[in-house]
């Protein structure tokens, strides 16, 4: 079991660190990535927001996959719909910071939560003179997800990048994490992907689909290091960073979270149970905790309304504080 | 490892059976799934296509899933995209079918392949009329998919019903053949389903979250007893089966498909490999194999439709004989 050292980090190895990405598949798109984070971060490092230079978030969202097969059948899979990334990402955007979105693929997109599962097929329909039509009682729903989300795309504020496998959400983060280092404290990682804990190393994966008939499957599987230690000592060490906790025990939840603000040397780090996540979260800080209730007086508020607010306020004062 | 017997049967037994079915947890929407799947066939039962009564057929269609933990936030996923089931029903539907198309949620839609993974975001527009408009290049296959998807739903030849974990799946598919056995040999089964081969029995799995931080995690997967023979003797006997053997390893694809056929007294297995199952694939029959291709000349075509129409001449052969 990982324990706190004497620096509160962990006591992950840079070497368990250097064998996961060097056992990691090499991103397909590496090059179209980095070109879109230095065009992202550029801009947005030089525009200004009510005078002052524009802060930048990377929002994580939805789970990652664990394949189990290179030539991948199947996977582990950590569930998250990816409600919460992409209502914060709003959030955020009408505070006036820039988002970089990383998130699963087919998972809940920014502006899109309160659409059907399949909104092509369940909003819109096609007139007797062949003219496609929006449903009356999707219009409004439809038209605020495309025209916003186009919006915050078109003005430069919304960069979507996505991914599958841990192995790909990793390598992602870092690049992220190593464009946005310029940033200093304008920088905040808000990372509430799920990510998986365990893994099978690449070069001990099986290369065929593993066979049934011969009775129970044994597997074993390797912990995936924590990168949060790397993403603050060492990839982007100005930056502000926040972490989940989400537990299903609600004994271990605020224990476990305290244990990761001390740990990983966290600036917050947001505890939520899996059946109340949308109602109430509590934030762990090391001045305190504050627990963050839905305004439940209105049938639409989100809970990230008011955490979104929490978190731009401390980052102000954590940015006034490192200035 | 299991061995055809004396019948072509497997030799799971039905204690096997029992226990999987015993362990899973009861489906949410039963009676829903009941009432539809009622109405659904007695509709079609009666109604008649080119003076005949009409065939249906159930396509299954995407992967299921094993949940590791009872508050499922890991699970095991089986990949499928989805679209060899997506494009089969549409063929099925040209042919003249009723179908029922029993697929994992988020994977391909009939009508649907031809579009972005998230064309809601990705073909339309609003107008500074504020209007929502489908983008120039998009609009001829967002129509289509619209139209035809509900001309399918509204003539009630198509019924959808999804899934998510193999304890849905097999439960429903369950459902469906005892609701489809009335219609005797003019029903058919083509399941391109990536059903689960392990899974966690439900009473052996965790309550809580699997907690990191200890080292290494060992599973021990159960074989998921494999439901044809179920399906074959007992569920809708007089119905034609087709069922599919996915492999990466194309030494092994020939001979496990040939087995499947045998052991489970297929009418017909599709072999398919992982990277050529959209170029190639072979029927294999007691009377031989087939191979299928694709027309390589029209770069649109799909393999699905010479496909379907081979199984269509083969069942219809099939009711004669029966008959």
């Amino acid at each position: 079991m990982d324990a706190p050292n004497g620096l509160g980090f962990v006591d992950e190895t840079p070497a368990d660190i250097k064998s996961f990405f060097d056992s990691a598949p090499p991103l397909k798109n590496d090059a179209e990535i980095r070109r879109k984070l230095k065009e992202f971060i550029e801009r947005n490092h030089s525009s200004s927001e009510n005078g002052r230079a524009r802060r930048v978030v990377c929002v994580t969202s939805g789970g990652t996959t664990v394949p189990l097969e290179k030539r991948c059948v199947r996977y582990i899979d950590n569930f998250a719909s990816g409600h919460r990334g992409a209502a914060s990402t709003e959030y955020f955007l009408k505070a006036g910071y820039a988002v970089v979105f990383l998130h699963r693929r087919r998972t809940y997109q920014p502006y899109c939560r309160s659409l059907p599962e399949d909104p092509l097929l369940e909003c819109f329909e096609v007139t007797s003179e062949s003219n496609i039509t929006v449903q009356p009682t999707h219009a409004k729903a439809v038209k605020e997800a495309i025209s916003e989300h186009h919006a915050a795309v078109t003005q430069g504020t919304l960069l979507k990048l996505s991914f599958t496998t841990v192995f790909e959400y990793l390598q992602m983060l870092q690049l992220i994490a190593l464009s946005m280092r310029s940033l200093g404290p304008r920088a905040m990682f808000y990372l509430a992907a799920a990510v998986s804990d365990f893994y099978v190393p690449w070069e001990s994966m099986a290369a065929h689909k593993i066979q049934s008939g011969s009775g129970p499957l044994d597997m074993r599987l390797a912990e995936v290091p924590k990168m949060l230690s790397m993403l603050r000592k060492v990839w982007a060490p100005m930056a502000f960073c926040i972490s989940f906790k989400l537990e299903t025990d609600t004994k271990l939840l605020l224990e476990k979270a305290d244990m990761a603000l001390r740990k990983y040397n966290m600036h917050m780090v947001i505890a939520n149970e899996l059946i109340t996540h949308k109602e109430e979260v509590v934030v762990v800080m090391k001045s305190g905790n504050i627990t963050v209730r839905r305004d439940k007086t209105q049938a639409t508020a989100d809970i990230e309304d008011p955490l979104i607010k929490l978190i731009v306020d401390r980052h102000s004062a954590y940015i006034s504080s490192e200035s």
